[in-house]
C-alpha cells in the first residue's frame, strides 16, 4: 500500500480500513472529536499526546507545563465540538530520567482540572525512550448541541477566537482552551462548522472546508493577528502558519452572522471571510489573490 | 521526592497528587477502569498501551497482532470490571518505518470490534522513535452491575477463569478478553470483587487483597496451569508469575460459592482458595506453607 506522507492522508487510509460505523456513532474518525450516543446521551471523545522531540524537545519545557499543554489540548478538542471536558485518562510514557517528576507532570494538570471541572480518572505509566503524555477526555455537550466541522455551507460566514500567530514563541503551553467561549457561542447564534486551529489556519480551514464540501475566500488584512506574530517577519504568514493557537475557527449563515457577539467571554471575536460554492481556496490582499502558505503544522509532512 | 522503583508506587503517587474526586466519579485510579457517572448513566473507562522494547521486541509481533492486542488488553480491562466496551480511541506512535502498515494494525483490531461490537471512533497519530499503540476505551455494564476489586471480604472465595501461565510463549497476544465469561457470572452469582490477571497472579491476587483490606491462602495444588506452563521447568511458579494470562480473578462470598459456574461461556472456573482477615499472603502446597514467587511483570520493576 502506498501511504500518503501527511496526516491527513493517514487518517483518510485509516477510515478506509474501518468498518461503517453504527448509529450509536454520529460523527467518527475526522473531527475533533467523535461524538457517540449511548444510554440516551450524547459523549464527545477525543484523544491527543503531547510527545517528546515532536511536540517539545527535552529541557525546553518544565514537566508541569508538558502536563497542563497535554490536557489543554484534548480540552480544546472538547470546546471546538462546543462540549464541556469531564473525564480525563492519563496515559504516561516514562524515561528514567522523567521517573521522579510524574507528579509535576500530574501537577501541571490540576488547574485545568479545576477551571474546567475535569476529573482524571485512570491512566497507565510505561517505560519508554522517550517522554510522553497522552491523554483520552471525555465530554458531553456543553448548551444540548455539539457543532462538528462538516456543516459550513456556501454563504456562511467565517469567523476566529482571539489573535492568530506566533504562539509556538510564547502561549503554546499556557493556551487556555476555549471552552467558555464555545458555550456562549452556541447559546448565542446558529454555529453550521466549527473547529480548533492547532496546525495554523491556513492548515485548518481548508479541512473544514473540504469536510463541507465548499471553498472559502478570506480577508487576509481582517486577519487578528497577535502582538507576537506582529514582531516577525511577515506577519500575515506567522498568523496563518505557525500554528498552535487553539482559537475557535467558525461558521455562521449569513443571516445570522450580525448576531455573532463581538466578544465570547471576555475573548475578541473577528469575521475574517466567506465559505464558498466554487470549492477553492482564496485569499485575497488589499483586494487582491494572494497565495495561502502551504500547511503550517504537519508530523509527517517532509 | 523519592519515587518508589514500581508500577504499583508511582500510581500511589499519583493518587496522592490529585484532589478527591467528585461523587460522578464511582472508583478513579486504581482498578482496572474507572467507574463514571454521568446524565445518568454509568460508564467504564480505561486506557492502556502496548509499546515497543517493553511489551514487544521488534520483529517480534506481526503489525495485526500488536494492533490486536492493544485492543485486547483494554476489553479485558472492561470485562473486569463486568462491563461490555462500546467505544474506543486509537493513539499510534509510529516511526517512519511504520507508516506503511497503520492499515495492518488497525486491521488487527477489526476482529475484536466485530467480535465484542466495539467502535474504532477517533485517535491520533504522531511520529514517534518506538512503536505504540495506546488504546482508551468506553464501556458500559454489561448486567447492570459493575464490580471493583476492593469488595472482598474475609472468608470469600477465590477463583479464576481458563488457566494460568505459559501465555508469554503462546497466547499472549491473540488472548480472548472474558467479556461473556463476567457477563455470565455476574448474571449468576453475587461477586465481591474482580480483576483480570495481567501481571500473573502472585502479583494481582495481593493488589486484589490490598485493595480489599484483605489477606488470602491459596492452595498452588488446585491452579489451573496451563499446558504451555506444564512444559516448563516450574509449572506452579509460571502459573503464579509468567504473566498476560487474561483470565479472570474474582472473589464470591462463601455462602454463595456452591453456585459459581463450573464453566463460563464453555471456560472452566476454579476455586484456588480463600480471602483471610490477617492481613497475611499465604500459599499452601501439598498442605504446607511455600513462598509466592515475587512479582510477575512489573515495567519498572529493576
Amino acid at each position: 500500500m502506498t501511504l500518503p506522507r501527511d496526516e491527513d492522508g493517514i487518517v483518510s487510509v485509516i477510515a478506509r480500513v474501518l468498518p461503517r460505523p453504527p448509529g450509536s456513532v454520529r460523527r467518527g474518525i475526522g473531527d475533533d472529536a467523535a461524538v457517540v450516543r449511548t444510554g440516551g446521551r450524547t459523549l464527545l471523545l477525543t484523544t491527543d499526546i503531547v510527545l517528546e522531540g515532536v511536540h517539545f524537545v527535552r529541557g525546553g519545557l518544565p514537566y508541569r507545563l508538558i502536563g497542563r499543554k497535554a490536557l489543554a489540548v484534548n480540552i480544546s478538542d472538547i470546546a471546538a465540538m462546543a462540549g464541556r471536558p469531564v473525564f480525563a485518562l492519563v496515559s504516561l510514557g516514562l524515561t528514567d530520567a522523567d521517573r521522579a517528576s510524574v507528579g509535576e507532570i500530574y501537577r501541571g494538570m490540576l488547574p485545568l482540572c479545576r477551571e474546567f471541572s475535569v476529573s482524571i480518572v485512570g491512566g497507565n505509566i510505561s517505560r519508554s525512550p522517550v517522554l510522553f503524555v497522552d491523554v483520552a477526555l471525555v465530554g458531553v455537550p456543553a448548551r444540548g448541541k455539539v457543532v462538528c466541522r462538516n456543516g459550513a455551507r456556501p454563504g456562511d460566514r467565517i469567523f476566529v477566537t482571539g489573535s492568530l500567530g506566533g504562539s509556538r514563541l510564547r502561549k503554546h503551553a499556557r493556551f487556555v482552551p476555549r471552552v467558555r467561549e464555545a458555550a456562549e457561542l452556541v447559546g448565542s447564534v446558529p454555529v453550521s462548522a466549527m473547529m480548533d486551529i492547532s496546525d495554523g489556519l491556513a492548515s485548518d480551514l481548508p479541512r473544514l472546508a473540504r469536510a463541507s464540501g465548499c471553498g472559502f475566500r478570506i480577508d487576509l488584512d481582517c486577519l487578528p493577528v497577535s502582538a507576537a506574530a506582529r514582531d516577525s517577519a511577515d506577519p500575515v504568514r506567522a498568523a496563518l502558519a505557525d500554528g498552535e493557537d487553539y482559537e475557535l475557527l467558525f461558521t455562521v449563515p449569513a443571516r445570522h452572522a450580525g448576531k455573532v457577539p463581538s466578544r465570547l467571554a471576555g475573548v475578541r471575536v473577528t469575521a475574517i471571510g466567506e465559505m464558498t460554492g466554487d470549492g477553492r481556496f482564496q485569499a485575497l490582499r488589499k483586494g487582491k489573490r494572494s497565495p495561502l502558505p502551504r500547511a503550517g503544522f504537519d508530523h509527517f509532512a517532509s
